[in-house]
């Protein structure tokens, strides 16, 4: 019930207009909105997600709980989430897409899709806690 | 100078409190919080990322403008967009990162990084036009 | 009929015993096998497809078709390339799975799934030329 | 000294002739060459990584050991590692790299740049096993 009732009722639940702003004047300023094609922009997305695995390549799974506090860690990974988010942002502008909207759908979509009381305590039931399937093809 | 205002004054760029709070009671509810420590929901965000990946690989740049619109695209787009962002906040709660903060600090540091009137219109100057530079090592 | 030869006949069409002997020498002198699980690669290897994404996301389409001859480019091509194989190799090996053998089974399964006569020139009829399909979820 | 060896002699490691020609046949048959930029490909290849890490996000790392065994994996891990291997000796053909070469040239870099005695037993005095430097930027 609760999973649903942002995305009935249209309530935001994150605001990015501030950021969306932000970023465009970033680009403007520097004359970049040229090269900000969607397509470029998952490419330059997916560079900063495999920054992000280098960090944790290595790192047994109890130590990553430390990562963001670690001081040998704690910055990098500070830097690599925001620039996942940052290009994250950017992408969903330039394809026109409200990405609070998007959000709200898919948390009701999950909602349906995992009942708790089916799914509970296994991965197995769940590939992508958040999403769908895996080991699709 | 606009760029560093916010990140030294303080003000939130965007707010994820009640998202982060959705998820935490979904995976609760679920008992999925034993599967996402953060390597973990590093490989699902790159999964997720993977998927974006698919919807943009054979198609042209100029049609990838359109990809948020098109009807044939436009969901996946959506719904793949969504994706990225419940992982990439899940992941940054369980990491104990502040990601507003980040994305603030980060932005400062860019507009230091790239002033507007040497980089402008070139895409080599800047390799990663939020973050860094790439082809490294 | 020519796609599926080998991988019925069981003639190699790549044989990997030397790089994958190659590999495991080059861990075992640093001690280095301790990190090498499937899990730890697969993120290695994720971050290595993340550099080649670096390299190639404000390039244009065109001109993405001469970086591995542009001097600009060529040696972080290669490198990168490069990277991609070896975590891939290694990767392989510690999982037991003969990529020889493997890919020839793909190859005769794409064989099947794509008929030249159905799929000709289109790609929407396949979203990925060598595997499956896309926007899945 | 074993390291640099063939890299020094030029005698090749492994022979990617056959599966070149084979995936060239393959795409020329379709009529798909015209999708195969090297751009695309990145993105083509970023999407089967990217299914890769689907099948080990919730693996622990000591059961990610027997997932190319375990029968309820086997068979998807084979698949994807057939997948990744198709995309890169693929994109390193339209590229007009040899593969091999570069495989022999990146090994004797890496010989040179982790010595055996420097490095032995620390994932922190190497961060990629076979490449570089993490936690850049």
């Amino acid at each position: 019930m609760t999973d649903a009732t942002d995305a009935t009722s249209g309530t935001a639940l994150v605001d990015f207009a501030k950021l969306v702003a932000r970023l465009e004047q970033f680009a403007t300023e520097r004359d970049w909105a040229q090269f900000h094609s969607p397509k470029n922009l998952v490419m330059a997305l997916t560079g900063e997600v495999g920054e992000l695995n280098e960090i944790f390549q290595w790192m047994p799974e109890e130590a990553s709980k430390q990562a963001g506090r670690n001081p040998q860690t704690a910055q990098a990974v500070q830097d690599e989430l925001a620039d996942v988010l940052l290009y994250l942002v950017r992408l969903s502008s330039v394809l026109g897409v409200d990405l609070d909207a998007a959000v709200r759908q898919k948390l009701k979509a999950n909602a349906l899709r995992y009942p708790a009381d089916q799914v509970r305590g296994s991965s197995q039931k769940h590939s992508r806690p958040e999403s769908g399937e895996s080991g699709k093809d």
